[in-house]
């Protein structure tokens, strides 16, 4: 295996246990259960949930690193009739009992194609990834903190890494069928492969830094709203806004539709979905309050920093 | 406006009015609200959704006759650069508050594709439409009465029309991504044209019969189950399968999918998502049990007449 698949798969493995340690601690009630899995064809993964914690109604960090021939429709998106590929990658999503915490979704990967089965003859390599915030309830010092914190690690990288990453991110994580952002955005970017001014080592350095940067960008935010009141009318908004949720990962998002047509293991994919959610007709949160100050936000994305 | 058109528009207001009835009838506490509402671009609809009923948590009963041009998307989707189209039906879902008595869906639809604004050349028409049933809870009875029900409607028209519209709803309704049936299957059919051996006004009084049926396929089940106990454990399998449902709705469903990308009014459209749903990690029902049972079915779908 090449040094940076090697690196990298230590580097999500480790990751994934910083991450969930953190998460468990601050639960203090509940711990992450975990399930191995090996997928036909080459590779596996470690899928670890937890759900109904003190803090945390249901949460996944998973990883895998998976490899073989390319499925179908993957053949067909990237217009090769053969092909074999090498994919790792760190993804989690993270949905609080209270309203008042946003959830949480990051995740950090790498994808390499080859000509030949044995992963000898690299066609193609790129790093991917980001992380996004979906608030219930705005407080602004909030989306600050976690824009602030990514900025901080595309600042060490290039110039132009946030601007770009952080309009990729509102652009991606968007709910076209209801005008309006899934959260308040984050990081988004996909495709970063070496070139003249880049090697592959750079984007290394750039997406695990990233990904190091999770807990410093989200777990603030726990701690400073988790003693916020709130009353069943803001729970009921909280599932509401879930379904939103669902409705951006089940009609729009790539990674989970990709996941679902190259026959990935289902319950892993889907552990992204919210515990409990609502669908009403036709709701509508009344003018000038907490929650239509929401959907203004996510109907205009805002610059944070 | 051509005659079967307006034939048919009188009809699904008909249809709309009966069925409304009915269900608020045996609801006997809630009462449909109704939005009537025009589409930019030409016609509109009336849309009627009951809520928090004694027997019913969620319906919609829609009518809607939309025209113009086709939408880009459709345009695509046919083939063609230019083309004006109509388009009339009504769509109903029904969400019980029970898990004893199944949700259902029945669509019944007319299509038009015209060479010119004006839709006075027609180029294509045809009929579609059909309903299925969803349980929670097996009872054989009542599967076998719903499929009976469209049997007798399909045997006055053709032979051939309870099968293959059998085995197209098995199909057509079917969670790929969990190798399951949405539910226990009914009617599917589509592209109902006028040929050497049928007439549009055959298909006319095959698709409005259909619909007629409606109420006596489901009504009789309702009031069988109506009084049967449930506890909180199978209120929450309910939930755990209407996530299955959302899943087919948002993923795999064609007339969802079609309305968000040519704009259809959101509200009308997903107004067939349950209204509690719950998504926990790798849900699986107790060998032997009667939810298991329901999975298996739906895993083998069974010839019920």
């Amino acid at each position: 295996m090449s040094e940076i698949k090697k690196k990298f798969t230590d580097y999500i493995r480790d990751l994934q246990d910083e991450i969930c340690g953190a998460i468990e601690k601050i639960d203090g009630k509940t711990r992450f259960r975990e399930d191995n899995w090996n997928r036909d064809g080459g590779g596996g993964g470690r899928t670890r949930v937890i759900e109904n914690g003190r803090v945390f109604e249901k949460g996944g960090v998973n990883i895998s690193t998976v490899y073989g021939e390319l499925p179908d429709p993957i053949k067909k998106h990237f217009d090769v009739e053969y092909g074999w590929f090498w994919a790792g990658g760190l993804s989690l999503v993270i949905h609080p009992e209270s309203p008042m915490i946003p959830t949480v979704h990051a995740n950090f990967r790498f994808f390499e194609l080859y000509e030949d089965e044995e992963m000898t003859r690299s066609v193609d390599a790129w790093f991917g990834g980001g992380a996004d915030l979906t608030p219930y309830y705005l407080w602004e010092e909030d989306a600050e903190h976690f824009h602030r914190v990514f900025k901080e690690v595309c600042d060490l990288h290039g110039d132009d890494f946030y601007p770009k990453f952080k309009k990729q991110c509102d652009e991606y994580f968007h709910n076209a069928h209801r005008g309006e952002g899934r959260g308040i955005g984050g990081l988004f970017f996909d495709y970063l492969r070496a070139d003249d001014t880049r090697s592959s080592e750079d984007w290394y350095r750039f997406t695990t830094d990233a990904g190091k940067a999770f807990l410093k960008s989200y777990l603030p935010i726990v701690e400073k709203r988790i003693a916020e009141p709130y009353n069943p009318a803001q729970k009921y908004w909280q599932e509401i806004r879930r379904g939103r949720y669902v409705e951006f990962n089940l009609i729009h998002d790539r990674g989970t539709l990709f996941g679902l047509k190259t026959n990935g293991r289902i319950e892993s994919i889907l552990m992204s979905l919210p515990p409990q959610v609502r669908w009403d007709y036709d709701f509508n949160p009344g003018e000038g309050s907490r929650e239509a100050e929401l959907i203004e936000v996510l109907k205009n994305p805002r610059e944070w920093v």
